[in-house]
């Protein structure tokens, strides 16, 4: 489709801009924008300011770096949750993922980043200071590391480990294992190693 | 996703807007939000306004009823087209697939859809008399019918047909075959049937 004369520059130019989006081509670009020129002005209005309002208005919550409508976010002022448990995260989606299980109650804390010197993050880089200062300065009991369980994950959390060790606070990991639903000769030895050593009581499965 | 708290409204909403396009789900609609989020402002400000601009500015040509970014588009008002031919289409999207083959040079009248008494649309809903009328009153000496195939496009095909018919000018109608790079034998009979009846010369073949 590159070398396509459109009849309209603007349509051209609306195609242009979606195909911009990560995993939308041309063809689907313009499958969208062609549904869009059906619908109601209002529609495309409202379209057009939520995706204004979503980069000009979104904040950073101040306690817990997730992002925010305001100052502070929302989980972080909801009174009904936990606020003894922090539970540490790499990014925004992880929040999404563990708040999308439903299982979770307490707060987070979002690092934006895992330590990564090949891409040149450094702790520095990242929102530990404020986690420490945080767990200091609040009445936190546990802090959960919920980071990938990759090499720079692995160092995150050791980092952090160490820099909380001090402060006399539970310290836990996410659990790994095999995943419900997936059988035992497909799982990698490492998780299934992991589920084995870190096998639980059979009467706390169910709970 | 469906009982999935986000931290933020705004954030929600875009998701929201984002997911009521053909083809995005709720965690596409995510992915292309976080994606926004990280551009810069002027970014998302020029993609809010070609959304914008796309529904409020667009017009069809008077002409040929195609879209158009002024009373006369682009293909019409293009003195090196071939004026005294016009390829008759369903939709918007029909000449672009034609555009996009770089192989025809004249210009186009897009109908707006095809004769379907079942969806009770008949030839006075659709560009018809403005295509017998500009026939008559522009030097045309050749109408292509590129309709579908189906039942509706031979219907259509046939109104328009005994419509230019005392016209005086030449009506054709885009060639029907075995694709080119497809096998013979996955070619469906009918097809082949048509593609047999209508044989061409060999040495035209290469043109």
């Amino acid at each position: 489709m590159s070398h396509q004369q459109f009849s309209s520059s603007i349509l051209e130019n609306a195609v242009n801009e979606f195909s911009k989006l990560p995993g939308i081509g041309r063809k689907t670009a313009l499958r969208l924008v062609l549904h869009i020129l059906k619908q109601p002005v209002t529609d495309a209005e409202i379209f057009s300011n939520s995706i204004l309002q979503l980069r000009k208005e979104i904040v950073y919550c101040k306690v817990c770096h997730n992002i925010s409508d305001s100052e502070v976010c929302r989980i972080c002022a909801n009174p009904s949750r936990m606020n003894e448990i922090v539970c540490v995260v790499e990014n925004i989606k992880d929040v999404m993922s563990i708040e999308n299980t439903q299982q979770y109650h307490g707060l987070y804390h979002v690092l934006g980043g895992i330590i990564s010197p090949m891409d040149g993050i450094g702790p520095n880089n990242l929102e530990i200071e404020s986690l420490i200062k945080r767990v200091q300065a609040e009445n936190i009991k546990e802090v959960i590391l919920a980071l990938s369980t990759t090499m720079e994950g692995d160092t995150t959390n050791f980092y952090i480990f160490r820099k909380l060790a001090p402060l006399n606070i539970k310290i836990t990991t996410i659990a790994r294992g095999v995943a419900i639903g997936d059988e035992l000769e497909y799982a990698d030895e490492v998780t299934l190693g992991r589920s084995i050593l870190n096998r639980i009581d059979f009467s706390n499965s169910f709970k």
